[in-house]
Formats: C-alpha cells, sequence, structure tokens
C-alpha cells in the first residue's frame, strides 16, 4: 500500500522531449550531461527513494518529531537515511563544484527531488531548505563565510534552516522585530521565529540558521531587514562543531500533516544574544531573502507534483485490487479500476500529475539555460521566463496535489479515510503546500503584480506567442490531434482574454489585482499543462513511427493529452469568468458584515 | 477560535422565503408550526449547540473514542452532552407522536440537525444514525418490536446503528456474508460488521443494531439480504435493559477525522449467535436498508453544510484579527479581511455554504410536503421531487464543504495547518462526508439511473420547467438582477444540454452513464443552487420595499446571489464538457496500462 516506484520513464520522457536534454548538454559545463548519465542517476536515486525514504513515511507520520530534553529527535531511521543520503551524494547534485558538489543541471535536481519528496516529504524539507541556504550563502556571504560554511552544508554534513516567520510577522516580513546588535566581528541576535522547518534535529553535529533580523539603526519596513547566518554550534579552530550558540528549538507545532519534520518555534539569545554573521549587505536582508524563497518556491511546486503522483500510485494500485460490483465487459465481480467513474477519477489524477511535472521541469530548466547561456540578452530572456513561470509552478501545482490527493482518498473509499491505509497522509502532508513559502494567494500577486505588470506584460508576451505559435503546429499535425487541438484553442483564447484584461482594467480599481490573481494564475497553470500535455502528444505521435518504439507508453501519451484537452482545460472558461468578473461582487459584502 | 454561533437568520430565511412556513403550516397536523415556534426552536437549538456540544468538539478530537476492556468509552463530556441532548426533547423532533416524538417538520430537524453536525460533527453521529433505524422499524417492523423499542429509540434513551459493511461488502451489499439461522421466535447472528458508527458506547443502557444478513436459504446476491434488530442486551421482562448480547466491538479504526464518534468492527454471534428479530419480510432487507440509507443521506448533506459554515465562521473572525500587511482603502496595517483574495475565498466558502444549505433544506421539506399531501398525485411528485433531489443533497454539499473547509485552513495561512487553530480538524472532519452513506460516485449513478433514466426523465423535466418558468420571473425583475440572471441563464442551459445528452447519447455506451454521473450531478447541483440564490435575491429585493426591513441583511442576500452568478454559476460550463466528452478519453487507458 505505501510502496513507491520513481516513475523514470515518465521523467526522462519530460526531459527528452520538453525540456530538451540534448540542447542542455550543450550548455558549458554539461557536456557530460547525456541521456545514459541521467538514466543512470534517476535509477540510482528511485532506489534509494523507494528502499530507504518510502519505507519511513509512514512510520514517520505516526511517531512524528518529538522535542526531548531540549533537544529534537527525529523519528526512527531518519538519521539512517540521512547519513545514506549524505554518503551517496545526494545532498550535492546541482551545486556548484566550487565547494565540491556536482554542477549538474537544476532540472535534474527538480526530478531527483520529485523522488525524494514522494517517497517522504517530511524527510526531503530537510535538504530543501539546506539547498536554499547555500544558494543565499554563495550569493551573498563574505568569501571567509563561504569558505568557513558552504563546503559542509554542500556535502550535508551540516544542514541549512530558514528563519523568517514571526508570530506577528508571517506573510508581512516588514513586521519582522528580530534584532542584531553588532559585537566586534559579529552580532547579537535576539528574538523568536515560528515555523522554523527542522530548525533542530539530531541527525547532524551542526545546523546553520539564516535568520532575518534588524539592527538597531535599522529602516522601519523590509528595508530595514538584514540576513545573519546563526550556527547552532559555534565552530572550533579546526572549522569543526564546537560549544553551543544561544539558540534553541523551544516549542514543535502539532500539525495535520508532515509529522516528521519537526516545525520549530526558535528562540535567539535567551542567554544574552545568538553569534551570528552578516550575510549580505545591511538591510538588504529581503533580497537575499528572495534568493532562498525563489529556489524553495520551485521547490515546493515539485513537491506538490510528487504527492500527487504518490497519491495516483496508491489509488491504481487499490483500485486493482479492490473487488466490488459489476461493469461492462468484465466477467463476474469486477475490481473497481473498471468502474467508469473511478476511472475517470484515476485520469484526473495522472493528467494533473504529468502536466505539473512537465511544467516543474520545464521551468526549472529555464534556470539552467539562464545560467548556462553566454549571450546576455538569452540568458535575460530566460531568467525573466523562470521567474514568470516559477509562481506557476510553485501555487498551480500545489492546488492540483490538493484535488490529486483527495481524490486519492476518494478512490479508496472508506478505506481512504482511515490512517492505517497511507493515502489520508498523503493528502494531509500536501494540504501545507499551498501555503509555506507563500501562499497560492501571494504566488498569485507576485505573477501579476512583479512578474506581469511590473515589465508591462514584455516577458508574459513573448511566452504567448510562442504558444499561439505552437497552434499553428498543432493544426497542421493531422486529425489524430483535432480533440487536443480544440482545447488547447479554447484555453488559449481565454488566457489571451484574461491577459487583455489585466492590461486595460486591471488596474482601473485598486482590489482588482488581488481579487482576479488566483483566477489568473489558475488559468495560466491549466493553459500551460495543457501546451506541454499537447506537446508530449505531438512527441508520442512521433515516436510511434519509430521502429522499437513502446506502443504502450506512446499511446498512454496521446491518451493522457485527449483526456486533458477534453476534461480538464475547459477548466479556463471557469477561471476566465472569475477574472472577467473582477473586484465588484468579490468586495460588495463590507467586511464588517461578513 | 472553536466558537459556533447557529445562522438562525439565515436559517429563517430560507424557512420563510424558499421552504414556505406558511405553506408547510397549512399540511394536516402542522397548524402549530408557526415563525414564532420555528423561532423558539432554532433559538433553544442553538443555544444548546453553541453551549454544550461545540467547546467538545476539539476536546473530542485530541481525546478520541477508546477501547478499554472491551467496552468503547467516549471522550469526556459526551455522555452528559447526550443526556442533556435527550432530557431537552432533541431527540424527537420530527418523530412520529405515536412513540413519543413531537411531530414536527422534517426541515426543522434538518435545521437543528445542522447546528448539531456544526458544533460536533462526531457526537451527531450517534443520533443521526439512530433516526435511521427508528425510520426503519417504523416502517417495516412488527407491531410488537416497534412497540418494545420505538419509544426508547425516539426518546433517545436507547441509541440505533446502522450494520451493513462488511470487509469484502462495501458499496456493494450483494457480498454480504453474516449469517441468521432461525431459533424459535428469533434468529442467532453470526459475522462481522465493519465501519460501524457509534457501535458502542456507554452513553446509554443499550444499543439497538439493524443488522444486514442471510437467511441459510437465501438466494444469491441482493435478493437474499434480510434486515435483523439486535439489541446489544437482552431486554428482561419490564422492557428495559438486561443480559448481554452475543454481539461486542472487537476494535476501532483509526481515523483522519471524527475521531470522537467510534467506528467499530463488531463480532455477532463469537460465543454462538447473537438474538435478532427479523424486519420486514425475509429477503427484503435491502429495501429496509434504503429506507435508512435515504434518511441518512439527506442527513449527510446536512453535514456538509454544517461544517462548511463552520469553517466559514472561523474564517471569518480570523481574518478579522489577523492584521497582515497594507490594503487598499486602509489606514495602516490591515486585517486580512480587507484584502481582495481573502475575500475571495470567503464570498467561495458563504456562497458555497448558503447555497447548499437553501438545497438541503428544500429537498427534505420536500418530504413534508409529500407525507402531508392529501392529493395522491401531489404526494407523488413530491415524494419523486424529493427523491431526485437526496442524492444531490447528499453529494454537491459535501462536496462544497470539502472545498470550503479547505479554503477556511487557507485563509489561516500557516496556522491553518496548525491543529491547535481548530479548522483543520473541520477540513479532517469533512473528509469523510463525500464517502459514507454511499460515495458522491454512487449518488451520481443513482441519481442519473434510477432518479432520471429509470422514470423517462419525468421527474427531471418538471423540475426544469419549473426552473425554466422561473427564468421568466428573473427577467422581469429588472435591470439588478441583470447579473444574476445571466449566470443562471447561462447554467440552466447547460444543464439542459447536459439533459439532453443523457436522454439522446447516455446509453450509447454501457460506460457513458457512469463516466459522466458525477460531472452531471455537479452541474445539477450548481444550478440548483444558483436557483435557490436567485430565489433568495428576489424575495429579498422584496423585502427591502418593506419597512423596517434589516437593509444589510437583504443586501447581504443580494451580493451574495451577484456573486454566486458571477463567479460560482461558471464553474457549469466545465461540468457541462465534462458531460459532454461522454467516456471516450476517461476509458481509453486500458486499465492494466493505468
Amino acid at each position: 500500500m505505501t510502496e513507491y516506484t520513481a516513475p523514470i520513464r515518465d521523467m526522462q520522457f519530460v526531459l527528452n522531449e520538453l525540456v530538451g536534454v540534448d540542447r542542455l548538454a550543450q550548455l558549458p559545463g554539461n557536456e557530460e550531461v547525456t541521456p545514459d548519465l541521467l538514466e543512470a542517476i534517476l535509477e540510482e536515486a528511485g532506489k534509494y527513494a523507494s528502499g530507504v525514504l518510502a519505507p519511513l513515511n509512514q512510520s514517520g507520520d505516526q511517531q512524528g518529531a518529538k522535542l526531548v530534553d531540549g533537544k529534537v529527535v527525529e523519528a526512527d531511521g531518519f538519521a539512517n537515511a540521512y547519513q545514506l543520503f549524505v554518503e551517496s551524494g545526494w545532498s550535492s547534485i546541482s551545486q556548484s563544484s566550487e565547494y565540491g558538489g556536482q554542477g549538474l543541471p537544476h532540472v535534474l535536481q527538480s526530478a531527483v527531488s520529485e523522488m525524494w519528496n514522494a517517497s517522504n516529504l517530511a524527510f526531503s524539507l530537510c535538504p530543501m531548505l539546506g539547498s536554499g541556504a547555500i544558494e543565499a550563502i554563495e550569493k551573498h556571504a563574505t568569501d571567509e563565510l563561504k569558505e568557513t560554511y558552504l563546503h559542509k552544508l554542500v556535502s550535508g554534513e551540516w544542514t541549512g534552516t530558514m528563519n523568517l516567520t514571526e508570530p506577528q510577522a508571517g506573510t508581512d516580513l516588514a513586521a519582522i522585530r528580530t534584532k542584531a546588535v553588532p559585537e566586534g566581528d559579529h552580532y547579537l541576535i535576539s528574538g523568536q521565529k515560528i515555523f522554523i522547518t527542522w530548525g533542530d534535529h539530531e541527525m547532524t553535529d551542526n545546523i546553520v540558521h539564516l535568520v532575518l533580523a534588524r539592527l538597531p539603526d535599522a529602516p522601519k519596513g523590509v528595508k530595514g531587514i538584514s540576513l545573519f547566518l546563526v550556527p547552532k554550534n559555534l565552530l572550533n579552530d579546526d572549522g569543526g562543531a564546537g560549544t553551543r550558540n544561544d539558540v534553541r528549538a523551544v516549542s514543535l507545532e502539532h500539525k495535520m500533516g508532515i509529522h516528521a519534520s519537526p516545525t520549530c518555534v526558535m528562540a535567539f539569545g535567551e542567554e544574552g544574544g545568538a553569534v551570528g554573521y552578516l550575510v549580505g549587505k545591511e538591510h538588504s536582508g529581503l533580497a537575499c531573502m528572495f534568493t532562498m524563497m525563489n529556489h524553495a518556491r520551485i521547490g515546493v511546486g515539485i513537491q506538490g507534483v510528487a504527492i500527487a503522483d504518490r497519491a495516483y500510485q496508491q489509488a491504481v494500485s487499490y483500485a486493482r485490487d479492490r473487488v466490488q460490483g459489476f461493469a461492462p465487459g468484465v466477467d463476474g465481480p469486477a475490481a473497481i479500476i473498471h468502474h467508469a467513474d473511478v476511472r475517470r477519477m484515476l485520469m484526473i489524477m495522472r493528467a494533473q500529475t504529468e502536466a505539473s511535472r512537465a511544467l516543474a521541469y520545464v521551468a526549472s530548466a529555464e534556470l539552467d539555460y539562464a545560467l548556462g547561456s553566454k549571450d546576455e540578452q538569452l540568458k535575460q530572456a530566460h531568467m525573466a521566463r523562470y521567474d514568470l513561470l516559477t509562481p506557476i509552478a510553485k501555487a498551480w501545482s500545489t492546488e492540483v496535489a490538493q484535488e490529486v490527493t483527495s481524490l486519492g482518498v476518494q478512490v479508496h473509499g472508506g478505506m481512504g479515510f482511515v490512517e492505517e491505509t497511507g493515502c489520508a497522509q498523503h493528502m494531509r502532508d500536501a494540504r501545507i503546500t499551498t501555503i509555506y513559502e507563500g501562499t497560492t494567494g501571494i504566488q498569485a500577486n507576485d505573477l501579476v503584480g512583479r512578474k506581469i505588470l511590473r515589465d508591462g506584460g514584455r516577458t508574459l508576451m513573448a511566452l504567448i506567442s510562442e504558444l499561439e505559435a505552437f497552434e499553428g503546429q498543432l493544426e497542421s499535425a493531422g486529425t489524430s490531434m483535432v480533440t487536443i487541438n480544440n482545447g488547447y484553442r479554447e484555453g488559449l483564447k481565454a488566457l489571451v482574454e484574461a491577459s487583455q484584461w489585466l492590461k486595460t482594467k486591471g488596474l482601473e480599481s485598486p482590489n482588482a489585482p488581488g481579487a482576479i490573481a488566483v483566477n489568473y494564475l489558475m488559468l495560466m497553470g491549466t493553459v500551460l499543462g495543457g501546451w506541454l500535455m499537447a506537446r508530449s502528444a505531438l512527441a508520442a505521435q512521433k515516436n510511434l513511427k519509430n521502429a522499437g518504439c513502446d506502443e504502450n507508453f506512446c499511446h498512454g501519451k496521446l491518451a493522457i493529452a485527449n483526456f486533458y484537452a477534453e476534461h480538464l482545460m475547459p477548466r479556463t472558461q471557469t477561471y476566465l469568468a472569475g477574472v472577467l468578473a473582477g473586484d465588484s461582487s468579490i468586495m460588495a459584502i463590507p467586511a464588517e458584515l461578513l
């Protein structure tokens, strides 16, 4: 019931046909990124995910992380699994080789991250946050700090955390109160942070906290926030972990899901001040924070894909085994997989999972293309595309995961509600993904405000032009693509109309952008998913002409794209209506009368 | 955070304007059903719900029911709350006066049930299942059994359960194996039942189990199932509870939600056979079971409404208090209720809650009209309408509750994922409602098969005619109804088109009805919800002309109907597309290749 098989075949298909591994391999430093290398890495990662992480998922949920005598003790088996993770080099795949990383593409990191998250979401949060910390340090810290901390963070010998939220400062970081007072070559940090994922544990001998705080003379608001590196243990002269710093986990949240991931309330400076080191310039913490956040946002999008796939796999397995009633074309009692309504649910689950995977990988690869492009204009175009796609890959994939994991429970019927079965855990675990690292509403505001309106819609229009050009390609592909083309055309038309509305009326009322943003994001996610499904179908159709092609696999890709076009693309009409309605009926009842 | 206020004003509005209390009062036996009486009952019920049940909701979730030394021990406070429930007469509101009931309308029962379920879903399951047992006994049992058991069930002195499911027989009751062997004036029952809600507890001195089982000579399949009454304790000569019968709870499920409601595995006849009495004729258990199920289905629909309202109330309260960032038109830091995207979520929650409440009450009242009508044709028409609306009120309301409770978590942001806050419990509790008493898929099959195709669409067409006539009424209502009318017209058009497809193509493929059923049901639920919201708007508009009218309340009804028309009615287009697509892309990937 709780098994997991990495969907390597599907991943390779996305990498080869949609991301373009051949193009990736042409980027400087990527010469060795061959399909064979990718396959070898994916297979090894799949073994680790299925064999080591997946078996700890349910036991981790049941046991949870515990705070014992001031220390956070992780669930049984997690420390060994983490050690194996580090020894196998999984911590450093896409990290820079300057600090011991393997320098492989970010899109490959996304693929293996999908496996970690599908097999054990709670575990995977630990390395995910570490990656964010690494990126922030690498981009913004002094050479000395980099030299001191990065090697061990990259190897995974130490883990990293992000300390942003405070009770009064969740989405609104301007409200942060944690203080940093200069003292010699360092600062003394004091204050309380909440919702700190893997804020403490016993798996490694040190933890590197990145902490947002205010200097004494800091301006108010977000322009007065600085970023600090605060190690759990101060370092000895040899660079190893030494005496305890003045930071500790004081309590753990009792959460709906991801029980094995300790969500800590962290107290800094209860005994005078935690020693911290400035990362980046004074008062520039917000920019540094965004470095961590952007990274984490794609990561959370991948979590959505991952947990959706896990739920799908489990639902298919149950539907195949569970015999109940009769179905057309089946002699005698039938497994429920033969019931049309169960099949409908499984197809929604599969289509959404495949579409959101495609989008998340394609988005990740834009970062590789941006970093690897020598032409400045090309580099900027890829980076802009990456920035545009990030909030969609985060929010749409995780919203999709809510639906998919809930359908997973529904396919199981009464057994789905029983925790023993395991699928309820996927739904509970998935619930956080539309919230942390910025809620769906925040992603949608980022998309509409920062990523579209700020550059006058230039990056968006470049993408829409590409989508329009693809319509021609679909049209010339013949009758087998008619259904897909019909769905695609309607969806794209809706996106164009919504974008037009955004441009002409989006600023007529101050509440309009916020009111329409989520509908706009969901519309765009659905259309992009359909675009990638249609591209998959074209690739599958082409592959079918090759000798030795796996016909079942290719027909499956065509069938799922058809299903997406007929059953999921029509959702764009509802989202479009939500955009065109603007903010008037949303704001019609005064707040005090709700 | 976990407070609950019964929405008496909204309930009265539905009862007065949509159900028609004046018409109800004209039915024989209902002469005393005045608005004043209803108000008095609703207010008393509201006090009990807020004051007694609501405070036990979170503690019941945390503590859960426990199996201790072979007995199920309910959570702290539940026994006292149940005693008060019985003493206050809440058990017998709509029960027949022949056995001590108060004979009040079923729709009033629905309204107070909403309060019980909103304040404490786990608790409320106990009386809900008792009502189903009462109805089955009253309709099908011998006079002797009725006389012996009904008085104490109606008063609530004893509780009742429904024992249908076995491990191999969930949705498919044909697979039931529990045996009943005749012995003297009774039968000896043996077998195992699972998912038995409140199958055991210590709140009363007896429990009356209704159990589906097979006689030795029974035909195979559903035509060989009979219904038996099996008391937990055999009766003494004075009719009171005596020695233990051979039935016991052997384990409890560990569930995602409704922790305080014990979900029991029941063992009958481990020591030779549990004494049971035949209810109804031999082999006619399925018909008796449907009596219980239909009752319970409306009841579960009410649960959907209830938990949605609870989630809405909590989300509004949090959004009013939580200050975060800035919002247009608000000086300084703003409560999140002023953010347009939060407002959008709250409006979706409120609109869906109000629409599903209206539908559930209107459906319940059809039973009152059916039972109270002397004209046979009218009686049949009301009963057919009740039967048609029941699967929609069950499935649509509970699907809506999934969305609403999940949005409730989303409004809370990170705090929503923390169990302490309480809104995660609503989502976990709500998750069972689309599953038990027949999944959404089963309700949809019931709607499309039994309720529409079986009578050639006659009952459906009568309803559609009424919906079409209402369109004319809306059109003549003036410009303030234009938005509502536009939404309504589009929705109704979609329903007519989908119904036409069902009639002409619904039987062309054996998988078609199953494939389109859920989309059809959701389409119909959405349109019916919109119809009732539009009727509410007309009533509010009319009321606004009355002196002394509460203008805020009436403007609120107009605003919420507008929102529904603009933001929720467009979902009908997606459901319609799902119907028109039929089963081809749903069944395109062979089961073995999923």
